[in-house]
């Protein structure tokens, strides 16, 4: 038996021309991008062209890439960099309620330094009103950031009309776009963003590499001080190998976007009307329309999401439930209480995430399988038991 | 013609079976180990398996070690994190003078947030004295850190007794081993160290990544907020295949240990004698006999180490000037001058590192190569000019 993998949020392979372009830097050309003999400058070249291709992805400038470890990574040096930078302007930071944790705990570091937090809500799709962004912004105000895309509802943002608000108050703008950039359009001049993530491993590039977008002139204090890498603004060796992979794997992603957003959007639709059609009791979580083209999330009533994960892995489909940086914790998602869904309903919370090569087939196992994991998982629960007595008269 | 690779300091091809060890977490074994289903559990298990590796080259318990991306990270997670930690006890740190610049520019970022640096000056071999520590201690110090091994001159620290004094005065210890660990034996509980930094690219592990060991108890700000991975101390998804060729260098490190000193300090003792014996005006920098069993570095007077480096690349010789962070600012190193060497002559540093794979021939190539780009050089250099002309009566 063949698995469906649907767990694209947390992490999508990489595409075989990604390992290809790897290997020669995991092997011979194994040199230091720093280091002045010829093995270092390859290294350093062949950094400085998949810094190119990352900037090409999100229409970037190279010399406004900078290279980090991870997507969470890349939200810190954002966060704390740049209020840290203007901390002498003042000490308010403005996030929305359902910035993933990295963002969120990066907020809750800074106040630790005494800087204070403002989250903006969220309606019941999971959109953030522009207006409520105009709402929370002070003199005091040095940082907004507000995210492309939610990776637990596919909720699309409106990153632009924020973008534009904080830029009339002369206020940064940060979009965490980790979940977006490589799977939909992201351009950073549309958005106006003056600084943006993305990570590889959300594009069919490899773990380890992620990046921020730093707008010529936006000022960040370094997470990592030390060599003179990054241009300063993140110490620390090269990993050159997973450099070169996002490079191709941005690179790949410019080249097929339009493909993958096609065939995505379509079977994206079928699994969502097919679930919602076959399941009683479920819902759609996030904005049914403006979504991630590979995201279809639900809310499934009396049944908790890692029994529905582990009752799918057994059927060999691979799922997820909320954020991969939260699924030990067994919280309920911050992201569907500010959504104003009920706690209980949120502990139903399901993530398929498709790739690039999720095909018909797949999306019908997950139509075949999953109903019958739902009715034998309610049998055993107590809260469907009690519906159903109230319900009988 | 092969080439010579003589630069382990900037970093180590990752062995064959570290490659081999990695492929399948780049292939179809990539899920993200935070995530519930199979797949991600498997690479839990794969991610857990390194930890017990690294913890095992360095005397560690599993749960003591913290995965980073880069040894940089390390040294940046323990000075920040645990003097931010210890803030409320007192804002003083001790640092030697030659430390790494990822731990002395870490510093200089505290500095920014209210801290206090105490430089412990070293000697003319690069040795720190411990009464100077101890003397360095105030009632308000919350961190001492001193390398294991410096990577520019290869002496080796007292840090036992380093470890021994901070720990009298109930100040928690922090050593940079990142060029020692994997090279030769470290063992946290015979340095008696509350924190120590390595990294898997010093070796023969891959780049991207790189541990903290953390004693049990010890308190540490994250620098990355975010998820629940590395117990909460560094968030971001685990770099699962680098993760995995650490673990895996870090067995044959320690498997193959004994065997890799005895035949590096072989060479490199015939390097040091060779070289001082075939180039006059040149001299060994740092200790002669308590130095890593890796590490040639020399001053060579009257020329520029970049030239140096440029003509050895032409010969097919690779080897550095000083450390690969700081290559590109064509600074001269604060070690050198940290330990009194003259201005003009620490401009002409040079650093041979071995590798476990080089041979004898290797190494009398470059004793065959290396005399007459010196001679060569100087006959250009005016500053060999001017001394010529002023011995001549």
């Amino acid at each position: 038996m063949d698995s469906v993998y649907l767990d694209h949020v947390a992490g999508t392979p990489p595409r075989p021309e990604v390992v290809e372009a790897m290997l020669p830097f995991l092997r011979e050309r194994f040199a230091n991008a720093q280091s002045l003999h010829s093995g270092g400058q390859e290294a350093l070249q062949a950094v400085e062209e998949a810094r190119e291709r990352v900037a090409g992805l999100i229409g970037a400038s190279a010399e406004e890439v900078f290279f980090t470890a991870s997507g969470s990574e890349a939200n810190n040096l954002a966060l704390k960099g740049m209020a840290l930078a203007g901390r002498a302007r003042g000490k308010r930071i403005v996030l929305s309620a359902i910035e993933h944790l990295s963002v969120l705990n990066a907020a809750k570091s800074l106040e630790n330094l005494g800087f204070e937090t403002a989250l903006v809500p969220v309606d019941g799709l999971g959109r953030v009103d522009p207006a409520d962004v105009r709402k929370a912004l002070t003199k005091e105000t040095v940082l907004v950031s507000v995210q492309t895309a939610n990776s637990e509802v596919g909720t699309l943002e409106p990153v632009a009309e924020i973008a534009r608000i904080s830029r009339e108050s002369g206020v940064p703008f940060h979009t965490d776009a980790v979940a977006a950039a490589g799977n939909i359009p992201v351009d950073v001049h549309a958005l106006g963003a003056d600084a943006l993530s993305l990570a590889a491993d959300q594009f069919y590039g490899p773990k380890g590499a992620a990046a921020l977008f730093l707008r010529k002139g936006t000022r960040v204090v370094p997470l990592i001080d030390g060599g003179v890498q990054e241009g300063g603004r993140r110490a620390g060796t090269e990993n050159v190998p997973a450099i070169v992979g996002m490079g191709r794997a941005a690179e790949i992603a410019a080249a097929e976007m339009t493909k993958r957003i096609a065939t995505e959007t379509s079977l994206r639709d079928r699994l969502i009307g097919g679930l919602l059609e076959r399941v009683d009791h479920s819902a759609l979580t996030g904005d049914p329309s403006n979504r991630l083209p590979h995201h279809a999330s639900f809310c499934i009533e009396f049944i908790e999401g890692e029994a529905m994960l582990l009752h799918l892995d057994m059927r060999g489909v691979a799922a997820s439930s909320g954020s991969a940086c939260t699924s030990k914790s067994l919280k309920v998602s911050h992201v569907l209480l500010a959504m104003g869904v009920d706690h209980a309903l949120a502990q139903g919370s399901l993530v398929f995430s498709l790739l690039e090569t999720t095909s018909a087939a797949d999306i019908d196992r997950v139509l075949e399988v999953f109903p019958p994991i739902v009715e034998k998982l309610r049998r055993m629960s107590p809260l469907y038991t009690k519906f159903l007595e109230e319900k009988t008269p």
